[in-house]
């Protein structure tokens, strides 16, 4: 296939988080769309957040912040979270919130999984900064853990795209990673 | 909703890609899960690679690499390139190459996106490497592209869950973002 030249700023699909924190003493929640897990041992996740949000504020100073998945059903309560400001619009009512042991990353009990976090490192970008942080507690809905592992079709996550500004829910089953390219694989080795 | 505490080991919902590199003269395609846009402008994304792997000598050698969108009929030879590394086996060969501006960074023909990126910092954390690149090129098969835009139903992207290691395809339309919090807004203004 031939290919054209778009646009560079191009955003590949993304999860949709609500990343929690403590800003002026207020629970504070931002919709995140640029998350990702980043290191593996410790279990390291990083969330690029621009420098004009609000939210930084509240990261920098109590080097802790939440990492909550949505499911589907509260999607309205997400997309308001993007919508408005901290620096505007008090946002610590629009959820029950829980704490774990960090005492200043505020969970959103309605979410099936809820991440608390330590700031590991902040790296600064021209407009974003990245906050490392190590997944210090881990908390979900026993409804969405099956024999002991997340099922995702029961968290029922959101993923966006842009600039659609499309949110999407998980669809069919495609296959099974380490697994699906084995057939490839053999072929690969009989040539 | 109560909450159980679960392994910190958790990993949200990823975006399937394939990291394109040259290493040792050779292109080499590496699956990879842990990806994420980092910064606005000038538009930068980010890896998170395990430092055992192949890949990060040639980003590291070449300053560049390519990040390439699979779409979901590509799923074998996708999921081959997270099976098999290329210290042990030649991946030059899985896929039509091209390249662009950077001429180090191998992109996919096959795949309906590819951005081909110019590393701009390495973050090195336990056992992983955050390797940060600006897209310099962003190119797409033009069957993808409707009224300038992406279209993410055409493109037909993979997402990745673990551990229970599902690939899966896009799924209904969940609704719209900076749009679906409209109505709520409006409530919180006439409380």
């Amino acid at each position: 296939m031939e290919k054209i030249a778009v646009g560079t700023n191009f955003f590949i699909p993304m999860p949709v988080v609500l990343v929690g924190t403590q800003v002026n003493g207020k629970d504070n929640f931002m919709t995140v769309g640029w998350c990702s897990r980043a290191n593996a041992n410790p279990p390291m996740i990083v969330c690029g957040i621009g420098d004009h949000h609000h939210t930084p504020r509240g990261i920098t100073r109590a080097k802790t912040f939440s990492v909550n998945i949505p499911s589907s059903a509260m999607l309205e309560k997400t997309d308001y979270c993007g919508l408005v400001s901290g620096a505007d619009v008090d946002k610590s009512k629009v959820f029950e919130v829980f704490y774990g042991a960090l005492r200043t990353a505020p969970m959103i009990r309605d979410c099936p999984v809820a991440l608390e976090c330590r700031l590991v490192q902040a790296v600064g970008l021209p407009t974003n900064t990245l906050f490392i942080g190590e997944i210090s507690g881990a908390y979900a809905d026993p409804a969405v853990i099956k024999g002991g592992k997340p099922d995702f079709s029961a968290i029922d996550p959101l993923l966006l795209t842009m600039p659609d500004n499309t949110y999407w829910q998980l669809g069919k089953v495609a296959g099974k990673a380490w697994n699906a390219g084995l057939t490839f694989k053999k072929g690969t080795q009989e040539m």
